[in-house]
């Protein structure tokens, strides 16, 4: 039998992702073909099965790379004073970048039109609904989490459902994203700005009641 | 030159939306194909490019009756004495009915799904890129003014940007919906209660500053 080598084994499983990735934005989940991820990858189809089994299990793998680093952002918020104020920063740093940096826009258009297209795959394929419903939950109890540990310290009011608030929460923040693909033209600092007022006096204590 | 019978123009015309609405449900906008909606409407190819002259121009005047209804439900917002609560009647009768109806949640899910394949075929084709904008660009016109037209009134906080409140509050509404295709599970009439929740506090003239 071969040995492998899970140095090399890891990064070929990298380089596989991150064709994927270029191919899913390129052409769609749905349109971007097996072979054509492997073409990208400079990789057989024979080899591309020793590391992921379908283009379902490719996407798991980028949804728990995703689940990774959200859960590394969380435990640093679960740590800052004011969650409210963590939280909208994270949000702010991950939608907006120096403007000169071109690739990071690229990339974010990249980023939601997977998001979309998995949400429209997962409509028709069983399997997709099961990643895009697990991924959801998951991020949704670590919000959910964040708002529960915040009520304890009296940051935010306590007579919200942390669990729905965080539903809710998300649900704003992906129509946000989504919204730029909508209106390419709205000023997404702006968006920002009124995206933080408006997660502001959702939570604040005093708006309690 | 044959006569055309508008009646019967017209109600063809509504034949084919409506074939195409069930086949764009089944396969998304890309997988339905011009034959397969022909079949579907009973109707040859070259029959149906009298009416239409392309896929885009189906989902355009789908889109064209939308928002004809959003106009109407809006005017009637307009008359209304309180535009927030107005409102969040509207979102809370658009996404709930009687239980029973059965046919209405299989509906409201054709719709969702419709309009996450728009989005996600908007970011790959310019024709519906421009529908999608348009529509978007229209209905948060159509807010904004009810938005304004409260703060004249001091219903609501005056020193929000009335379009980009518009645009924040129609992202949390989309997003709420999509909340139902990735978690199936949630409480639809809970979802609405903290949408609202969220809503009211958003606008509130108190909550201002």
């Amino acid at each position: 039998m071969r040995k492998i080598d899970p140095v090399k084994h890891e990064q070929k499983r990298r380089d596989i992702l991150e064709a994927a990735g270029r191919c899913f934005a390129k052409d769609g989940f749905r349109g971007a073909s097996i072979s054509s991820i492997c073409s990208e990858a400079k990789i057989s189809a024979g080899h591309l099965y020793h590391y992921f089994a379908s283009k379902e299990a490719i996407i798991e793998a980028m949804a728990a790379t995703g689940l990774e680093h959200a859960e590394a952002r969380f435990n640093h918020l679960m740590k800052s004073d004011n969650p409210i104020e963590g939280l909208i920063a994270e949000i702010e740093q991950a939608n907006t970048q120096s403007c000169s940096a071109q690739q990071h826009q690229i990339d974010m258009r990249a980023k939601k039109q997977l998001h979309v297209d998995m949400l429209a795959e997962a409509g028709r394929n069983p399997a997709m609904a099961e990643i895009v419903n697990q991924h959801s939950t998951k991020i949704r109890g670590m919000l959910a989490t964040l708002l529960e540990t915040a009520q304890k310290r009296g940051q935010i009011d306590q007579t919200l459902d942390p669990d729905l608030a965080a539903a809710i929460l998300l649900s704003a923040m992906e129509g946000v994203g989504n919204m730029t693909m909508r209106d390419p033209e709205l000023d997404m600092k702006k968006k920002l700005e009124m995206l933080s007022t408006l997660i502001k006096r959702f939570l604040t204590p005093s708006s309690g009641k």
